[in-house]
């Protein structure tokens, strides 16, 4: 099992500025190749703490991934110190200085001096490709660890590392073995939740189970040997089953299955919105299948009159809104989330077969966007479960519904 | 100056679960008060690895943050290591074994047998008190070096660094300055670009430049000594006069100086969109301030015919689209996104002073977010241009102008 270990670099470390996702991208999918990180160091830019950590960890893995400090100002320093740990000097790169000249020319621009210092080189290195940027990455033994360095900015990082960095370590160690990986999304369900309703099941032992938490979904992921497709979806069906209700898609996010349903049913939706005050339609569209089905949105602000505005109950007036929307637009299917009061908001979808809404509390504080991001997932969800035919009222623990209500097509005006 | 490093330790390192904000956030926190990171490591559960980071660090720094590895489960090792680094014994600290029982005790409930523990601490070891969890910090002394063992959970960490950590180290070390940071965030330039343009600044010793790329903005970073206002007041406006045209806001975000702005005039605001589905009203109304002058928002969905169907030349459909909307709505000010084609777009903005509107094409290619968030930058900024009363039409760097138009209101229809 080859030692791994990924060194960031930049004064990112010292002003606190930019939260290091390139490292957790590189760990998750390092995992489900089958190679495991051993340790992740971060130092900033001074040549002292870079030139000391790259021998460090020279001495003591066996594969260090380098990121970052391979741009064109004089912070950046990698390949400098790259080329004074492995006692070599910077040599003029030509195919990466002609790559340059080209991309710029293509931009119709003139190449700024201080890009020339991205073909500087340490003479052992070679070049691992770039296409979608100036910074190219390279690769280079030093005290016999194998080094990559590569550039900071995300999608270039990611595009090298799945297309050359992975490709070539597999081919230097191929005994390790990819993992795959199955997901399930959840929604309405905590993690110590989700870990107390699965400590029932028992896993085979090549079979790991990981969480990874982000607002408002949990993606439960079942880790286990490629080859065992029949003893991996039983598995996955019976986390499925334990967590019924809350399971909102299975291997994709929640907003591509709802895409393939509207993409399969064909429906015209069209949205209103106050207290997601436009986000709702942004994320929904998002996909393109929906996207393709949307008529007009109606978002309202402040300064608008609307069926909201009466006193009458929240609830019947989110539902007069969908229905009003439907009709207006002529659509099949019409979203609304009604105002924000109280920490509580209301949501309702009106559809040929009836209307169904309900009004649901936060139980803690959240951020502005955090709120827009939940209502708009609740939202989400009716709709996906109008479209599949499921429940539209299960359990959202973080949560409390105080009113739901249906109107079945033939009871409403 | 003292060597400070942090080491973050759990299996989130295996997954990548995890994007590491405790470390972000204390780099960003012990910098504004004076103390530097020097580097930042993690590893993951293992005990050898574990104890040979906190080995190595202990040798060549000053103080180490150590974070996580402090809870009730079986993976948790850190005081475990802690005193086998320091060549001592786990005893169990009485204060702390009362403060966890009372915790329980308080919540009606029995403490579970795993939690003791979190009372067995290194012998030599002093508590840092957490009032908001079950897992207290420790404080000791390694080979010398001044360990701080902290928890993992956000909040209680933040806590116990601000009220008692980093007291405890301007206690230790008084020589440390705090630093004042000034910021000016810019909109089209690139890093190098602004690289380049600022060659030419030199700052006084005590004075650093600090750069922050993301998406669509590039905040721009002056940190000084927080006792030297006018010295500092001088070279922001040095920065800001060679930058001039991009500069979109000093000291806070864009979005919050568009608020200022509207609170200043309040006008009654409408929107139109299209290629932005939403977003552009969602983003904009995240400002109390603008949401309190926003009327409706109108979304076309790709179901919804509108001015922006006509064959005509599609600046002159947005700008129409915006001259209606903002009639239709009775509003002072109209801001209308037109279709995304051929990686070009159109933004106009219809006020009282008459109409004016822009074609703008994408340089290269960008995620479904990221382009909506390119165009609603650019409707902001034009926001923030005409309350501001600032020239319209700024070079985009990354963005190339095809048209731009301005029809005053008098030779409105």
């Amino acid at each position: 099992m080859p030692k791994i270990a990924m060194l960031s670099t930049g004064e990112e470390v010292l002003y606190g500025d930019i939260v290091d996702t390139n490292a957790a991208w590189l760990s998750r999918e390092f995992y489900e190749h089958g190679f495991s990180m051993y340790k992740r160091s971060t130092v900033g830019d001074q040549k002292a703490s870079l030139l000391q950590e790259i021998v460090m960890l020279s001495l003591n893995l066996d594969v260090v991934i380098v990121n970052g400090g391979l741009g064109p100002t004089s912070d950046d320093l990698t390949a400098e110190i790259a080329a004074e740990a492995a006692d070599e000097q910077l040599v003029l790169n030509q195919r990466w200085y002609d790559n340059l000249k080209a991309f710029y020319a293509k931009r119709g621009k003139e190449m700024p001096e201080s890009n020339i210092k991205q073909a500087m080189l340490p003479a052992s290195a070679t070049v691992v490709d770039n296409p979608i940027g100036t910074a190219c990455g390279f690769k280079m033994r030093i005290n016999g660890c194998l080094f990559y360095f590569t550039p900071g900015v995300p999608s270039e990082f990611k595009k090298m590392t799945l297309e050359q960095i992975l490709p070539d370590l597999q081919a230097e160690f191929p005994a390790q073995q990819g993992k795959a990986c199955r997901r399930l999304y959840t929604f309405g369900l905590s993690e110590s939740g989700i870990a107390d309703t699965l400590s029932s099941l028992v896993l085979p032992p090549e079979y790991e189970m990981g969480y990874r938490s982000y607002l408002p979904f949990i993606e439960v992921k079942l880790f286990g040997p490629a080859e065992d497709l029949e003893m991996g979806a039983r598995l996955l069906a019976m986390v499925e089953k334990l967590l019924h209700s809350n399971v909102v898609s299975i291997d994709e996010p929640m907003l591509e299955r709802i895409g393939h349903l509207v993409n399969l049913y064909k429906p015209t939706i069209a949205i209103s919105e106050h207290a997601t005050k436009g986000y709702l339609a942004s994320w929904l569209q998002d996909n393109d299948n929906i996207a393709q089905h949307c008529a007009a949105t109606w978002v309202l602000g402040n300064r608008t009159s609307s069926p909201l505005d009466r006193d009458s109950e929240r609830l019947g007036a989110t539902l007069a809104l969908a229905g009003a929307t439907k009709s207006n637009c002529n659509a099949d299917i019409a979203i609304s989330t009604g105002k924000l009061e109280s920490d509580a908001f209301s949501v309702a979808i009106a559809t040929s077969k009836g209307e169904w809404g309900q009004t649901l509390k936060l139980q803690r504080s959240y951020s502005t966007q955090s709120i827009k991001t939940v209502i708009a997932t609740v939202a989400g969800d009716m709709l996906r479960r109008y479209l599949d035919n499921k429940p539209m009222f299960p359990d959202y623990g973080f949560l409390t519904r105080s009113e739901e209500i249906f109107v079945p097509q033939d009871k409403l005006a």
